[in-house]
């Protein structure tokens, strides 16, 4: 397999300007370290954006859309013609996504990865699919490498346009029937896990469904032999929306935006985009613990501690959509709180 | 000790309507509990305003401070002055709480419930001590009988103020050095659990300050025999600022608003308020999970499940008003998402 797709270089956070930072944090009016969470996220922000006064600007959400040959395996409780039924939902505004990116006033935009039916235009939509849906992995690998590199390519230009807009938050999400088979199967080659511990019940599989998942993603498994490379492995068992995300973390950390992740196929995403540029967890913040088995182990994998605890499985990106006002919050308290000087607060005793 | 603070009758949630909500918000385009804890909180945001379309209205944020006869023990490392001088902070917006309720568009209002200074007046500050301070309980009960009834009272009266002027969701927050000392000897006699449990390092006590801050308060509860009643108990170790919120919680569940209960000082009120109202947890919202010892035993008894994952543990109302983002999300979930029907969404296979 070709790949054409050039990872790009990431800058691992530039740490000078931590100790200044750190010493604004430790000054607010609080006990040291009192706003626990927010304040990792704060320093983050201000090492990111290199400022000890950074601002959250023209956060977005970018939806990959795609379609798995192997949901007609059976994999999941609703059928394949839900994920195109579902882009349309959030074209109208609809969707939970929608809702939330409204309230938050985070810029919503969806992008066709490669939906298995056409899509009416829409300006809300990003309409560049790879094809009609990948190919089942039980019967060869779910796109080319060719299809990889320009799945990639095209998630990270979305994020570069953004980028040029000035967006330096953004998240992530997804919307694919099946997809939680294809990132427990990433999750499987790429942590080593066991597999029971990788597959759940998606969107709401029962345990006779689950049981027939588990049975189907093993025999995929052993179909193909571990690739030497994370990038083949996402060819293999990847979406095209899962590949299109995977090129969009690179860039985005490449364009130093804050990033938002969401749930258990983001975070799969996310496997694949840190193995080939580890460099991008420096510029995440994990925004939930999902309710899908396996979020928490791959969570544990990345040393990621997440912000709410909601026990969401929706995915849409509405967990990065929740936890923008957090990150918000961190910048506020990093600007607008007073220092203990200046407030003639008293230090300690 | 007299009592002249008359229980409010609060209902138990009128459920008749729980099998229409749970159908309206299953309706919605997603799978069915996939919005987790958001889903708990909008049904029961609709229970609490008998709606299946609820509202977030002029959500409100009270800060309610006082000082404590036991900060003069050596129970905190910061002075007793820290508490008017964050009062101060708080009227010049400079606090970590103001930062949050500006981000999230929540009204703030600052209560003097007993500083041991004289306050300037301000329009933000409702100024209604008790007293200059409570006594030390290693003197004797914090407050009389009379003093609680009192501070019960104004925080009734200030939610009732709210109610009137159409606040439907509200926070509690507090402001008091050595106010987890209060708070540790509250839980250890509502609750029964062993001091270790209860008492944490606060604003940040060394080894050798949590060793003297358990010596002092074993020695306090030994000092007082276990009270019949746990408005007695408050009165003993309570702070007027704990002893205004479990009025304010009160008035707020027989107001039918739903409230966002912060840490481990606003929990400990809580635990008064439930003891002499269980109905009052209707009505309440667990945002966070406190970084101060004793609060996830205080949430564990109280079957709470909180939505923040920060570490928190700066009190002031600050877990309650980064909550509020969440329960307007709940809200507009309910209220703007197309059902499967309307958005021409297939449910399930």
């Amino acid at each position: 397999m070709p790949f054409d797709f050039s990872i790009p270089t990431i800058d691992p956070l530039e740490r000078a300007l931590q100790p200044e930072l750190q010493l604004a944090i430790d000054r607010k009016t609080k006990p040291p370290g009192s706003l626990g969470q927010l304040e990792r996220v704060a320093l983050q922000l201000g090492l990111i954006q290199q400022s000890v006064a950074p601002v959250v600007r023209r956060p977005a959400m970018i939806v990959f859309a795609g379609d798995h040959g192997i949901a007609h395996a059976g994999v999941s409780p609703y059928p394949q013609a839900v994920t195109a039924q579902m882009v349309l939902n959030f074209l109208a505004g609809g969707a939970a996504i929608n809702a939330f990116c409204r309230l938050n006033d985070m810029m919503l935009e969806v992008v066709n990865a490669g939906v298995a039916s056409e899509l009416p235009s829409h300006r809300q939509l990003v309409d560049m699919p790879i094809a009609l849906g990948t190919r089942s992995f039980l019967d060869g690998p779910a796109m080319s490498g060719a299809q990889l590199a320009q799945a990639m390519a095209a998630g990270a230009a979305r994020v570069e346009h953004h980028a040029r807009h000035g967006t330096n938050v953004i998240g992530f999400g997804e919307m694919g029937i099946a997809n939680t088979s294809s990132a427990a199967c990433l999750m499987q080659r790429l942590c080593g896990l066991p597999l029971e511990v990788c597959v759940g019940r998606g969107t709401g599989l029962d345990d006779a469904g689950l049981a027939r998942k588990r049975e189907i993603l093993a025999r995929a498994l052993v179909r193909h032999p571990m690739a030497a490379d994370p990038l083949e492995t996402l060819a293999v068992f990847g979406g095209f929306e899962i590949a299109m995300m995977t090129g969009a973390y690179l860039a985005a950390a490449r364009s130093r935006m804050l990033i938002l992740v969401d749930g258990f196929i983001a975070t799969a995403a996310l496997l694949v985009a840190q193995a080939v540029a580890p460099a991008v967890l420096d510029y995440c913040v994990f925004s939930h613990a999902s309710d899908e088995t396996g979020h928490r182990a791959m969570l544990e994998r990345l040393h990621a501690r997440p912000l709410l605890a909601l026990d969401l499985r929706l995915g849409e990106g509405t967990g990065a959509a929740l936890a923008l006002p957090l990150v918000r919050a961190a910048a506020a308290f990093l600007g607008e709180m007073a220092t203990f000087d200046a407030a003639g607060v008293s230090d300690r005793a």
